[in-house]
């Protein structure tokens, strides 16, 4: 809300709400990966800050995020439409709605893909503690919060990207 | 998960998880109002501890708790199945599936309230900060988070029930 003196609205049709104009944080070449998920910012609207909430959509080829885990944070998702994928670093599983799946932080690592012809919605939960670091096992990147909500993303020898 | 060795499951059916056995923390005369409520935690299924996710079903007649707003926690709902009526301090508003609504710490009191003769079910969240607290507008009781999870009901006046 950009205007704070502007009340929250009682609630909202979750699928009526903006997409997020910025399709995601990473830098490039893990940036174009990202360009068949549109997220909408449902939290934000109520002036929620301990933790953010979406509903995201996965367009045919589509995924989630890097296959990533984080040190603080803790993530859920909830399949809402659709049969993704969901890969970790130890196994993968294929969801169908009404699925739910949680990450601890310093858990396994994870993401969806959609490798079907339809798309997948879902609800994704994660917490916004701070100090938090992202890791990437099978990508030559990581990420620190370097204030709330701003990521900084290097290689993994610390080089920066761009 | 009570065998701390076992690794958590890659996913779950929500509804296929076993719903929580103690149906309410509230004292009487608030806990038989709760009866006709049926909440699953699938959060804690996968060793999540930064915020808590439920799938809760409200019976005909059910409500999801008193009317209340928490001094310290965030949180969120999205409507599955049905039709609740989200009642507020602020007033109220009918729900249905693909609706949602967040409730800022220290924002309005609120609480859904199944009027219709179906079942309604949502997910619902909520962060675990320490040090919260439970104001009741339209109920004699208070309640403080004494230890993480551990929470102590009392009259406004500070005397306690039972």
């Amino acid at each position: 809300m950009s205007d704070s003196t502007k009340q929250p609205p009682l609630a909202l049709v979750a699928v009526d709400t903006p997409p997020r104009t910025k399709p995601s944080n990473y830098p490039e070449p893990f940036f174009s990966r990202m360009l068949k998920r549109e997220k909408r910012p449902l939290g934000d609207h109520f002036g929620l800050t301990n933790f953010g909430v979406n509903l995201t959509r996965l367009f045919p080829g589509g995924e989630s995020a890097l296959l990533h885990r984080h040190s603080k944070q803790d993530e859920f998702i909830y399949i809402l439409e659709g049969r993704p994928t969901l890969v970790t670093d130890e196994g993968e599983i294929d969801l169908e709605p009404g699925m739910c799946a949680g990450f601890p932080a310093a858990g396994r690592a994870h993401h969806l893909v959609n490798r079907t012809a339809a798309d997948v919605v879902y609800i994704e939960i994660g917490d916004r503690s701070p100090g938090d670091e992202g890791s990437y096992p099978a990508d030559d990147i990581q990420a620190k919060m370097a204030a709330p909500g701003h990521w900084v993303f290097t290689r993994k020898d610390g080089t920066p990207y761009g």
